[in-house]
């Protein structure tokens, strides 16, 4: 791992150590995506066996699957494996659960009450992606808060043929249909509604190149689909320092690395010996990883940073803004009211980024690639929206009236003022 | 204003009836804010002026609006005027304070302890549109939440010569920095930083197409900023039983229509004779109207919807999602509850929209074009991100650790795994 003394490097060199790799997606596959909504838009649900045939290459006998072949996977899937997945539901079911808003209710003046209400967003869907090894987890984060939220119809995509844990895990979360369809197709299904999808108002869920390119051309269309979040390359950063355990934070730093060799992977820490000791449990555990070779791409543009002190770490990583943030020091707690711009902080020795990937509670679907800014960890918020509410009373009308009617008349908007001034007259009229 | 029965339309007829229109924005105004967004970047303040002085035909002394100039402006307001701000500012300040949210923390299973918590977005920029008449309520709906949040930096721009309403309301709300620019090349400076302008993290506000084009493309940019929500033209849906009175709706209906030539006004009720007297009062009260020609044109696109019953005028108006909803009927807290997809609901005679849009204390800011299925009228919310933090104790990880080795096989994830067991073994030798 490469290493660099943050005090030693002018501001560009700072800049530029921790700059993300732009993301220069080809015109190629705005292209290819454009085409396949298209197709989907047009030729609906053959456009979806042919798509699917060609890209994953199987012909399914359905696109929806069945309540029979939802049921069946449940029994065939170990008890072990159902109790790690409801244990996780569990938790992650009560973290959310605890994050239903309180009614906002006031009276801001006589007679003038201002609420704001919470609904469920009522159509959401959920891609999960395919590939070598199943991901139930994301299934879990994505399933378990449309559900507390309350949608009224949760649908979820993913390419065949899908895993056994993910047909259970959508059971669990009450998903009222899964289709086996992957990819920009899948996206463009929910986004415009088939013979057999059913049309969503957003989509949520990670997903390739081409997955992030049709979230990205149906959220630009009205008529499309809104969508959970922008996408970038997964991260971590760990801030440590001396009192920290150098093959934990080796084992944290892999965990982000095997994630895929564009995973943005940062220690910094006020002490140098420890950046060596790093590093060097890094090289000894990465061996004995059956995703090493991954890991390694991802290594090698990954990065350790020796800061001054533990304030400046606190400043480096409130500067990068990562996705993940592990905190290992003496006293992790104390930090945590200097910390900004992070999408989920794990908070001491014992806290490992995979335990909250999995099962603590917490999402795992986080802002990434600087989006820590503005964006926020995924939450039962996203699946719901607020509305205001006003209720004037005539006596809390009369009251207002003179405020709106000056702010009417500077804005220079007659019938503004007139929609006031014509209630008050009713009022003065006894009508 | 034309006028539907909906019990005799087909479903297409209905679809069409509410359908908003295409906004087709033209390849050339694509282009022309993009040249603007360039030379924002690569000359700075020099590009600032130079396009203001070529669109606004003004160059200003200096970019920067300096304090003297802002304390000048509150000097020469009527008093007045200066109470009814102030009156708004309370009233919104009010309401969105009680949006505070309340920490969650939450002991998922022993020892892990799940955490949300938010932090205000740093920076932020405001973009208020010039124009024959000042709108020192948007500086309010914008400046108000960005305080209470606690925004670090707050900027303003809006286009030279800044009206003193605006630079009262600027003071009002603490705003840090007021740029006398507008267009494409406020929002460029914004999402870049100039010199003299101030980088932000996100931008909020209203604008004509060549603002609405500049946000879209700076936010399709990493580098560039986040925004606050899409943009579309402005809408009312009233529903009304005859109980209520057609003059006070025919006002409410002007109000939206005289916004512009593009706002969409809707009146659905179980009365077609309360139809008939909307339309007539309309007709009488537009002629007063200063703006009249512009109120006419919105109207010539409205329309009247005769439903069979309430319940059918709630989901109406739940199907078209409209920004502003006005309930006119005998009990109108009693449809609340079914009442879904509204950016904001003013309940009752006593609540003209033009109470919400000044001063009630709910926010004007809102979505609309039917992004009210899936957005949120503007909140506190959208000043902040929520992050999320796990503190897990050792036995907390002990007990998690079965779990998410299980699910970390499952995915393929060796170093996930490694990263809990590499912990619990050094429990188990007792380090
Ligand atoms: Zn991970
Ligand atoms: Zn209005």
């Amino acid at each position: 791992m490469k290493s660099v003394v943050w005090q030693s490097l002018t501001e560009e060199q700072r800049e530029s150590a921790l700059e993300r790799p732009a993301i220069t997606e080809g015109a190629n596959i705005t292209a290819a995506v454009s085409d396949v909504i298209n197709k989907v838009r047009t030729q609906g649900d053959n456009a979806l066996l042919e798509l699917t045939e060609k890209f994953d290459g199987v012909r399914p006998e359905s696109i929806r699957v069945s309540q029979e072949e939802i049921d069946a996977a449940s029994e065939r899937l170990s008890e072990k494996m159902k109790q790690a997945l409801e244990q996780a539901y569990t938790n992650i079911s009560l973290f959310h659960k605890a994050q239903i808003p309180q009614p906002v209710k006031v009276e801001t003046q006589p007679g003038v009450v201002c609420e704001q209400v919470t609904r469920p967003i009522n159509k959401v869907g959920l891609y999960i992606p395919g590939g070598s090894a199943p991901l139930p987890s994301t299934v879990l984060m994505l399933g378990v808060p449309a559900q507390i939220a309350g949608c009224q119809k949760v649908v979820l995509c993913s390419p065949p043929p899908i895993a056994d844990e993910i047909l259970y895990v959508a059971k669990l979360c009450n998903i009222d249909e899964v289709y086996n369809i992957g990819g920009g197709q899948a996206v463009a299904a929910m986004a415009y509604g088939t013979e057999t999808v059913t049309k969503v108002d957003k989509i949520f869920g990670p997903g390739n190149a081409y997955v992030t390119e049709a979230k990205r051309q149906v959220s630009n269309d009205f008529r499309g689909a809104a969508i959970d979040m922008p996408a970038g390359p997964s991260e971590v950063m760990v801030i440590a320092d001396d009192s920290a355990k150098a093959d934990f934070i080796a084992a944290d730093l892999l965990s982000q690395a095997e994630h895929g060799p564009d995973s943005q992977v940062v220690l910094v820490t006020p002490s140098a010996e420890l950046g060596e000791r790093v590093a060097d449990a890094v090289q000894a555990q990465l061996k004995e990883l059956s995703r090493a070779e991954i890991a390694e791409k991802a290594l090698a543009s990954s990065l350790i940073v020796i800061a001054d002190s533990i304030e400046q770490c606190v400043a480096i990583s409130n500067y990068y803004g990562p996705e993940h943030l592990i905190v290992q020091t003496r006293d992790p707690r104390a930090l945590l009211p200097e910390l900004d711009n992070a999408g989920s902080i794990f908070l001491g020795d014992w806290s490992p980024e995979s335990a909250g990937d999995y099962a603590s509670g917490t999402n795992h679907v986080l802002p990434t690639y600087g989006y820590t800014r503005t964006y926020s960890s995924l939450g039962l918020a996203d699946f719901s929206k607020r509305m205001t509410v006003q209720e004037l009373s005539a006596d809390g009308l009369k009251g207002l009236a003179p405020t709106v009617v000056t702010m009417a008349e500077a804005e220079g908007l007659d019938a503004h003022k007139r929609a006031v001034t014509i209630r008050v007259e009713a009022l003065e009229k006894g009508e």
